[in-house]
């Protein structure tokens, strides 16, 4: 068994409205700084023991469909990197 | 100018309770995972134009500190590519 940190970062499905995103993105214009676009996602930084990356990489992605991302809004992905 | 998006992850510091991210371990394990431990962070993807990689990354860090990074608890990294 190997240590693995798995990162899935989860976001928003293109078209779905981020609220918290665009007040964000206002009040970054409001302090003057220009930008053309805020998005916003979360990332989980999973440690796991696993026989191989392969093996880590599909249980976060498990994670990431029972529990992490909801997929009626989210799109998901999921990135594997030995501890 | 160049079109780049500039990614800010933003992490509690260490020593800083983060009862979601236990809560969610919590649930996970209760789904029958094994995981040894479990930190979120908020990660900004952000489209801004500036001259060169470097003053993008400088204005992203900006707004970091500004708004988007609370310095007292959190932690945060820049990275910025070529759109």
């Amino acid at each position: 068994m190997t240590a693995y940190t798995a990162v899935v970062t989860v976001r928003l499905k293109r078209g779905v409205l981020d609220p918290e995103a665009e007040r964000t993105q206002e009040a970054l214009e409001r302090l003057g700084f220009e930008l053309g676009d805020l998005r916003s996602a979360d990332r989980f930084e999973v440690d796991l023991d696993a026989d191989s990356a392969e093996a880590a990489a599909d249980r976060a992605d498990e994670m990431a469909e029972r529990l992490l991302a909801n997929p009626t809004i989210h799109d998901y992905t999921v990135e594997v990197e030995e501890q």
